[in-house]
């Protein structure tokens, strides 16, 4: 079994045969993965509210959108077919593994303090790095779902307006030349959704939100810095943003939930934790072959449960599928930071690479791999991992 | 015949009888709508590439996905099939008129220098209003697709965090006391997606947009002003955005193309102008009875064209139902702005309804309605309306 994808994690996720054959739900234990729809197709998934043929589907969607009795009755009979022997597995070495949901919408927060504090000092020299709000609410926005890729799609560098060399001049235009990643986890909802009008409460997480993936929130930093001001971040951000293929159930990561760091000021009662909510998944980023940041997801400053009931509170419905990221993940102390623009200090310091190359932002070429472990032995539970290669843009 | 309904426009919808019946795409000609499901199922509407049971659906996603002369050839098909008074024709009087698209991915620009000036003074008042950026790309931001709804939906007063009553203090929470509508346009996309990393150019607009919406971009300024900064609008624009019914094909708008302002600094070559994009649509705001706005959307800024292009230069993908929204649309003088920040000086200068009331912002049971048509007389061509009622939260 490979490590972290024992039966104490069993993700769920969407695989197509390579020699043919059409997408379907499984669930992956080690290297291989119960074939969902077989099973269901097979009498052996008898599971009360489960739609016929949920499985038998390009994405996890109808899965999704069950209860989350549902959910939990299927991990149930997941675990007693694979201790049974029961049911088809299929060798993921023959499978592509696909994106695992279609994503209504994406939304990336913003909750690593470290790295608002970091991300402010540059791009606001001289001025309070954390704006006001910041510790009043998990600042967020919504990015772009057409884009959301699974592990593995190649990322072209995008094109596009590069700010003015000198202020007042006018942008440049060309390809990104600061190509940077964001290390982030995002959690999956799911459930039925929440009537347009009506706030998900801060204690309701556990039934609106299915797992947790890997996010590289590729950014384009210079197309980002011209364009961001004053409605945020825009196409430095939409070409693409990638998940790991399996999402690992919320439930397995009970043993995993820590306290979060104390909150000064108290947030308003809306957003106050009921339960921990942190999660301690240790992380690391690796570039060109070597690993240039290791984390931990523990420290956020804003849980994600506070991510949910923020985001829902003016009555926005949810529906199940929506990707909401953590925003970049970074510690406080050097080698911890989750983007190039924080490790190199805005291009200035180059990270070194193994052969004695550097980096300040990404080449054509470079693959970047994030990945992500929460625990250790026979009890991890593994997020697998999220890569992606920088090519050109196709010529027009 | 209504007025712009009639056989210049031929708008597409979709419809679900109220007397029972599975919703179905339609054609608008005045007060009916052809059923194009039924016209498809008796094989009146032969199109090659339209696919089997195209308007037996939801939402018109199956028919915006085909290419452009599919469309054509249905807009062709559905004239003479009226000219010939053949198929059934429901009454809209009869029917409910649902979301016509299932919205991917909802971008919403800031299009209108006249808006973009007047907000920039509210926003950040003693500094200059329009951004650096401003003249050199259409401003957009990313919006939440889950709360499009269509035109009728009530709206909910959001509840969220309200800006500090000083620098420095807390914010206070609660429903929001700054509630505002927004004047746009939308253009709704089609066709086959473009590949991930391929963009748009700007000449090819005709084979990406079908057609054009009104949109109200329901806004809570309070919320809006205190959570922005960095990352642009999030709760006070994601609770709800409405949409007329009728999605007007680009095609009956061809007569109502005019010149665009110019442009100065002349915009990046991707960006520059190679036909007139800009519509002549004649627009009004009727907030509680009263019309309190009348403008029109021939002078923005940047035109629908170039927000395409804008979108997709970094490669981002479109999908078939995505919705483009033009941003608030103003004119220079007073009684020509789209919203009621700019129409009431943020609030210090209420707006006079009938029998003697005023308002600053919405209060709850207020109805707002959106209107526009192009051209007038036999030809004119209507958007028609988009209304929606402003309702308290339910409670918790």
């Amino acid at each position: 079994v490979s490590d972290g994808f024992g039966p104490a994690n069993l993700p769920f996720g969407v695989v197509r045969p390579r020699d043919g054959g059409a997408p379907r739900g499984a669930v992956r234990l080690g290297d291989r993965a119960l074939d969902l729809a077989a099973a269901q197709g097979d009498g052996l998934l008898a599971v009360d509210g489960l739609p016929d043929g949920a499985f038998a589907a390009p994405d996890l969607n109808a899965f999704l959108a069950c209860p989350r009795p549902v959910w939990e009755a299927v991990r149930a009979r997941v675990r007693e077919l694979l201790e049974a022997g029961d049911g088809t597995l299929l060798e993921l070495a023959a499978c592509e593994a696909l994106l695992p949901m279609r994503v209504g919408d994406y939304v990336d927060f913003y909750s690593s303090i470290e790295h608002a504090t970091n991300l402010g000092r540059l791009f606001r020299p001289g001025a309070e790095p954390l704006l006001p709000n910041w510790r009043h609410l998990p600042v967020g926005y919504h990015g772009r779902s057409s884009t959301v890729v699974v592990s593995g799609t190649p990322i072209a560098r995008p094109h596009g307006q590069r700010p003015p060399a000198e202020d007042g001049g006018p942008p440049t235009f060309g390809p990104s030349e600061r190509l940077d990643i964001e290390l982030e986890l995002g959690f999956v909802t799911g459930g039925p959704p929440n009537p347009l009008g009506t706030p998900i409460g801060i204690g309701d997480v556990r039934d609106h939100v299915f797992g947790i993936v890997l996010v590289n929130d590729w950014s384009a930093r210079d197309l980002q810095r011209w364009e961001y001001q004053p409605l945020g971040p825009f196409l430095g951000k939409s070409f693409a943003t990638s998940v790991s293929p399996w999402i690992v159930p919320l439930a397995a990561l009970e043993p995993h939930r820590v306290a979060g760091p104390a909150q000064d000021p108290e947030p308003l009662p809306y957003l106050r934790r009921t339960e921990d909510w942190n999660l301690d998944i240790a992380l690391e980023v690796e570039l060109a072959g070597t690993v240039v940041s290791r984390t931990n997801a523990r420290g956020l400053y804003w849980d994600l449960a506070q991510q949910l009931a923020h985001a829902t509170v003016n009555g926005t419905s949810i529906r199940p599928g929506d990707l909401y990221a953590s925003g970049t993940i970074s510690g406080a102390e050097p080698g911890t930071e989750g983007s190039l623009i924080e490790l190199t200090r805005a291009g200035r310091q180059p990270v070194e690479l193994r052969d004695g190359e550097t980096r300040t932002f990404l080449r054509d070429g470079d693959e970047a791999v994030l990945r992500g472990i929460a625990g250790s032995g026979e009890d991890a539970v593994s997020l697998g991992e999220v890569r992606g290669t920088v090519v050109a843009q196709p010529p027009a």
